[in-house]
């Protein structure tokens, strides 16, 4: 199948490669091509514009930045959306706004095309090993019929309704680290003022009810000062804006996320964007008065 | 080994049991007799004081309700220490605070008495099976003594350091908890506002990243309506307001813990203090408006 590919940075070229190598023709398009050269080494097609991919395949995956250029990708001057003959479906996979979701898919329904939000997580690592979670809204005919595809880049793949679902299932998974995170912290914060080693406090709890992946995959990463990205502070940002703003639009108040958010906003301020997650450790220690 | 044995309720009654089934003679005192009547059915004898108890053995156990009550137990008028000839080790298991722990150890050092703050996580499932965390703080010689009966009690058990250290770990269990309960909670009610089954999306978020002992085991029930108490709200309000307590003494801003501290402080002012942690949905919904 010729298959299109907007979106080459550290997911999608992953991603892109995995669906390559299952045989498919890949047509790929990237802000910055020099992100694209190892999909065009072997054998993928270039075109300069979404628009062009778009022209060139019958299904359509994208993978980018932030919301606006998802909107950009689809719905903008060169969009997807404006090709004379545009892919039968097409496959969001950036964590991006529902309502955006939404939108697209009835843009996509005025010209016959059937669309599908499908967010991943899993990061660099997931994205590399085909072990990604994907969570899938949109077109339930579609789905099942690139379920194939997806399952060369995931392990762990849900249908889980209407456009926007696959971005509201994202966003609950963004809610629910945000609280885990400020668990976690506060909790290895507590442990070293109070005295404890605090990778044997990790050791004990993290078995029991107080487990998480957070704590025993990122919490030893703090004990270490290893603030290293397995996924951007900057980027999290992003995703609990977005929910927040859904939420808001749904009329919800979510006070532990907002709160987690301001930290975030925090760390972020204090130069540390571009640090992992685990980096919510520095806005409460600066809280706190700690050096970092 | 003649063992004491004060506090005989839930929790106290399984572990005392295991003890006794390994062989060893037991002496229990409960404020409540008829709790203790399966064990004196089964041939433990009975004291009319903690003193009392303290005087008949070598070793001995206590886990009661809150701090006042470990107070009341070693300290005050027939409390253990109090007795002419005291056990040789005294082990408090009940969640109390550091502080109290270090000052039990400092009186029983008085007497020539080796002291332990050993709280548990695992709940009345875990100690019935003989499963549950054991987080050990005080003498250490004492610790390496009664190992092979806190064998018989737990599965997973950690010398964590001097008096107040068992304590001290124990309070970040209940700070990660609290963090993570508040992105449970928050996850589902943003998952059903939206729109999506909160089933099938503890079902995918739950396996990854995001995933927590707590979204698995907790967030089914709180999906099915089922607030029947793992762990009673009340006894997690105490815990967290130790934590925050003792992390004042230390100087320690727990932003995310005070927040979910003060929602809990709601579940139990609207009359749900004897409902399970899930429970805390119920705060977030009646700040949304939601019927429960």
């Amino acid at each position: 199948m010729r298959i299109g590919w907007i979106g080459t940075g550290v997911m999608g070229a992953s991603m892109a490669g995995h669906v390559q190598r299952a045989g498919h023709e890949l047509v790929v398009y990237n802000r910055t091509r020099a992100k694209a050269e190892g999909l065009l080494a072997a054998g993928a097609a270039w075109r300069d514009t979404p628009k062009d991919v778009a022209e060139a395949t019958e299904v359509l995956f994208s993978i980018v930045g932030f919301p606006d250029d998802v909107e950009q990708t689809y719905l903008g001057q060169s969009g997807v959306l404006t090709a004379d003959d545009p892919p039968g479906i097409i496959i969001d996979m950036t964590t991006s706004r529902p309502a955006l979701a939404r939108e697209i898919a009835e843009a996509a329904g005025g010209r016959g095309v059937r669309s599908l939000d499908a967010p991943v997580s899993g990061g660099d690592v997931g994205a590399r090993n085909a072990a990604l979670a994907i969570m899938v809204g949109g077109d339930r005919s579609a789905f099942d019929e690139v379920l194939p595809l997806l399952q060369r880049l995931g392990a762990n793949i849900a249908y889980m309704g209407p456009a926007g679902a696959g971005q509201n299932t994202k966003m609950c998974n963004q809610i629910l680290i945000a609280g885990t995170m400020i668990g976690v912290c506060e909790a290895l914060l507590y442990a070293s003022r109070s005295g404890l080693d605090a990778q044997a406090v990790i050791d004990i709890i993290g078995k029991g009810a107080a487990g998480s992946w957070s704590i025993n995959n990122l919490g030893p990463r703090i004990v270490a000062g290893n603030y290293d990205p397995g996924f951007f502070v900057e980027h999290f940002i992003k995703d609990m804006g977005i929910a927040l703003d859904e939420a808001r639009a749904l009329g919800l108040s979510l006070p532990g996320l907002a709160l987690v958010h301001q930290l975030y906003l925090a760390v972020r301020a204090q130069g540390f964007g571009r640090d992992g997650t685990q980096a919510l450790m520095k806005a409460l220690k600066l809280l706190n008065g700690q050096s970092l």
